[in-house]
């Protein structure tokens, strides 16, 4: 991602500790109660500008949504978004996805999205990428019970890799789709990144997995 | 695959059941009687034309190769090949892989190849993809331990019905491509067919996959 330092980002975001989380203590008491409802719990890792959170929230009242940010100059557009149209089901953590476990208790997550993370396409950067194993194992931990990781990139060699590290790791694969816009798939909600790909005619790539009960501890 | 009527193909096979395996009986022994030898047992399913076979059965002769088929109009040709420059290491069957462990015992191959098998893309016809789950079902009776299966097309659907088809079952995937001529992938041999599409800049796809050791039981 190309940011534009915004020197002004990490005032506004402190200014809003009702809307951006960033420090763990802050959801101590997990996130049902901070929302004050028991609607399942749906996190985006690395939101971005919040785009996808910000049209998937008004589409789905009745879930709540929290984007997981690390870079506080994209975050606040999100941020930003989100104070120009208030509502009750969205939520933003300024914070790394290697903390996730932090932020969440086990089996909070009903559903987690990643979309166009960053592919760190050099061997020696496997680790950085949100497929890798030890990723894998935070989410296993945080995700309900059989519950979905979506994933959508227009990177051929991150989706490639991914398919084999969470297929190596033990999950089911699913709703995999190679060329997700012209597959009939509906209530498709694009990011930003893939409205960029999708206008250039570039294929964007799908996949749903889950980690199933019966696997075996590692 | 479109299909010539070859009368004669029938009587070609006939004549030569010491390449072409019409009847199980014939392999009652087991493959490594009929080699003569313990060299591994490598299987292509819907063998067609075997220009597969016939090239890999020349680079690795230390292998021996199995190519099935139930269409005699384009087995013949297969055969055609072998009779044109004769070598020990490869055989035929005329048969139809529904019927594939009465041509091999438990654990007796080393590895299956499934290359640009029919799409059957209606979903009625879904039991008959080589990669529906009775089929992985007959590939998991005859491939020994954690051996591997390979699979290429160029059929979009297919492949994303496949990777699903396979990890539902539980098989670990591995070594995906969604573009192998572009991928930097050496010693490919190609299909008739992959060369056709390769030649009009088509997408092959691949995949290799195998069924763990610690699967549970259906």
């Amino acid at each position: 991602m190309r940011l534009r330092r915004k020197p002004w980002a990490n005032d506004w975001i402190q200014q809003h500790p009702e809307l951006v989380i960033s420090d763990a203590s802050q959801v101590a008491q997990g996130w049902r109660e901070l929302f004050g409802n028991d609607n399942p719990v749906h996190v985006e890792l690395g939101t971005g500008k919040g785009k996808f959170i910000d049209e998937m929230s008004r589409a789905y009242p009745d879930i709540n949504f929290i984007g997981m940010e690390k870079y506080e100059s994209v975050l606040v557009t999100g941020l930003q978004r989100i104070l120009h149209d208030r509502r009750e089901n969205v939520r933003f953590i300024h914070g790394d996805v290697l903390n996730l476990f932090d932020f969440f208790g086990e089996k909070e997550v009903d559903r987690l999205f990643i979309n166009f993370t960053d592919p760190w396409p050099k061997n020696r950067h496997e680790k950085r990428r949100l497929t890798y194993k030890t990723f894998l194992s935070l989410y296993e931990k945080v995700l309900k019970n059989e519950q979905d990781i979506h994933m959508k990139t227009d990177n051929q060699v991150l989706f490639e890799y991914s398919l084999e590290s969470m297929s190596r790791y033990g999950m089911i694969l699913k709703n995999i789709s190679l060329d997700l816009h012209n597959s009939g798939m509906e209530h498709n909600i694009m990011t930003e990144y893939e409205r960029k790909f999708y206008q250039k005619g570039q294929p964007i790539y799908r996949l749903e997995a889950f980690f199933p009960n019966d696997k075996k501890e590692e």
